[in-house]
């Protein structure tokens, strides 16, 4: 099935490789990337190759940093005493994006998980309770999913921190900002009135 | 709203002008890319910054090689006297991909459009007409999208050659294989019964 040269099927199984993009989206989007060889093709290659060649994981936290300790680790003008736990990158950027959080965050790289052998030395717990002895902190914000793994997580996370005199909350559940409560799952919606406030 | 560092938003944004990706999804490409920056990051980037380098237009067809002359054009085993026609590369991809067509190709890279000031000198229409006489062209296929545009730029190109000798064909209209009548718009019904065939 030659539709293309060689190098350039190539490139098109690559970048079929990224999320969100199929066999049929990565041909379009290489062939858009041909047409604008000069003004995106080459710059998004150097800036793939740069940041693949300086990205790591930050050290102290797990966010992705381009030296040994990320930017959010790095910058003073954020809060100590506060670790913000997250289950991935994602949801840290998710949060940063908030712009509500002035502390410091703690990525787990996944979640307690029995079936995929993965305990709390995996995800680097050991690590989390350990900061919260050397830095000092006075409180926990567990943002993990509201999934049964994040849930299980989040627990397991709390009974740890038990005794340290850290304060563990986590992130409140109820009606989304701008949700119609007739497209809201019953477990949203359960949540929100048991978690009500009075008006 | 930094949730990265400089030089990975910068990435993000890149990818963010990429058909099909938006600036959620460009975040968790990128996100995946970091992930995985040795098996997938850095070879992308390198056949991305190589296809930047060499990907030009074919000066015979218009399509994308990485030499003077694409490899259809280069491929003795492709019959001469037959030139399709279409509007873009991403239409020869398609044309190929169903694997029917052995002839060459000419890519117009666009429609007339009296609004966008696109002549027949901006397709390369002289350059087509040409061809037919210096290849000795027995038939030319219109291939052109079924829109007013496209079968306008058809009815152009087959005026000029007329007269010439080349037969001038187009793509048969009809109900697509596999297709549901009840799911067809009413312009595909009408030409699908005008070309109806005896069973």
């Amino acid at each position: 099935m030659a539709s293309a040269n060689d190098e350039i099927e190539a490139l098109i199984a690559l970048m079929a490789r990224l999320p969100g993009l199929g066999p049929r989206s990565a041909r379009r989007a290489v062939l858009h990337l041909i047409r604008r060889r000069g003004a995106l093709m080459a710059p998004l290659a150097a800036a793939m190759a740069h940041v693949a060649e300086t990205a790591r994981e930050c050290a102290v936290c797990g966010n992705i940093a381009t030296g040994d300790l990320c930017d959010i680790c790095l910058n003073p003008a954020r809060a100590t005493g506060e670790i913000c736990v997250v289950e991935d990158v994602a949801d840290l950027w998710a949060m940063e994006r908030g712009q509500a959080f002035r502390g410091r965050y703690h990525v787990l790289g996944g979640t307690l998980s029995a079936l995929d052998a993965v305990g709390p030395d995996e995800l680097g717990i050991p690590r989390l309770l350990e900061r919260t002895r050397a830095e000092a902190i006075s409180e926990v914000i567990l943002a993990l999913n509201a999934t049964v793994e994040g849930q299980t997580t989040a627990h397991y996370i709390a009974e740890a921190l038990e005794g340290s005199g850290v304060s563990v909350t986590s992130l409140a559940q109820g009606v989304p900002i701008g949700g119609e409560l007739d497209y809201l799952d019953d477990g949203t919606i359960q949540a929100a009135l048991r978690a009500r406030k009075r008006f």
